[in-house]
């Protein structure tokens, strides 16, 4: 009990599609490895909020925690904060990156290239899902669609009737960043 | 098991007091969330140290870990170090903050705002309190003695006797800082 | 179930040498304290990858976290990222810090000083160690002698034949720092 392994990662995935887009190669022995949707340059002492370009669902009795990939770290690029996934969200994650390049060089990251290690978590106790203003954020309607029908059949007494779809309705958009 | 979920902190909190003040609405449904005693001004590359206005009481078989909210990420907040509390700790905590802003601007943080994540995680084997010089930290006299009351009875066995008398007497004060 | 107290962390010690050189009073209750294997000096806004003194030994179902010590956050050293540990990793771990001291002052880390808190985590699922390019990095012959003897008793099966040999032949070694 604790952290979840590879095994574990894959029976949550098979059931409730966790990470959206998967990559089997992408998984680590310990948790996931993130990626960004689009290419990014962080010049130095810059900081900005990458988007995932997984989508992240958590089911109600997990957490999951982010950290950057070594590589990376020996670069200079350090995590803000909001290093956790609340149980319950479902939506892209604003990852908060910082330049701190020892040569005050420019890094640059690429879509798709490895770039965050995320953990997931057992909970314990009575579910108390995310019901904040990131719920479905970065999502498009297709992908709203697919969990929206995914929490109804996993979940169907989780929310107050209407809950999701109002959420859904009001998300944080792409085009928003 | 692992990191405890709202009812879980509810459990603790009636039997052990593990946040004073303790405000149900800053209850998350995986933690709490922690604020500061004090209106805070952080200048652009400025770290300080900033006391929590709860006390965090955690008994022998818990530990906890801080991380920022994602509020104050985004305004390039960032968290030090030190983002974990000993098993049998009691204090108010010392939260070292550093402002990344992006634009060079000054970070504010209003007493009583929404600051800090906390989540508690449960712990194997022997009880192994701490014991070092930060113990009932920040604490005023009638805070102290609500607690040395409610660990006498509960953890009668724990310390050497005399040994939390001693350590209260000699804490760390508010003056201080 | 969780993270691993001083009782647990000690009969990790005795079967698997988890932390090598290991001396008990650099435990605390909760983890363990690693210190460097060289006086450093990191100027303001420098960072630098430091070698910790201890090799980290994680048996497959164990995975491990890193903070620094509250004492140097005062000071406004701070950890990157690669905060984490994989299971089945075997080496010196490259802990990435910079200095963000509020005077503009270097910060001096020095040999054998009690730098970096290290906790260990239960891990679910099936086996799934650390293969990469780090492992046994900044070993030296001997170390690895004695660790892989210790994995060929402890986990005959775990690894293709040859492999940790392999892996031992070409890592990462202290000249290459």
């Amino acid at each position: 009990m604790g952290i979840l392994g590879k095994s574990e990662i894959l029976k949550l995935q098979r059931e409730f599609r966790i990470i959206h887009p998967f990559k089997e190669q992408l998984l680590d022995g310990d948790g996931y490895i993130l990626t960004v949707k689009d290419n990014v340059v962080l010049n130095y002492l810059e900081h900005k909020n990458l988007i995932s370009k997984e989508i992240i669902m958590l089911p109600t009795n997990i957490i999951a925690h982010l950290t950057a990939k070594s590589r990376f770290g020996r670069l200079g690029l350090s995590f803000l904060n909001a290093a956790k996934v609340h149980s319950g969200f479902i939506g892209r994650l604003a990852l908060e990156l910082v330049n701190l390049n020892n040569s005050r060089k420019p890094i640059t990251i690429k879509r798709g290239e490895p770039l965050m290690h995320i953990e997931f978590i057992r909970r314990e106790g009575e579910p108390s899902p995310y019901m904040g203003e990131y719920l479905f954020q970065y999502m498009t309607d297709e992908e709203v669609a697919l969990y929206l029908d995914l929490i109804n059949k996993k979940f169907p007494n989780l929310y107050p009737p209407g809950f999701l779809e109002k959420k859904a309705k009001n998300r944080i958009l792409i085009s928003e960043i």
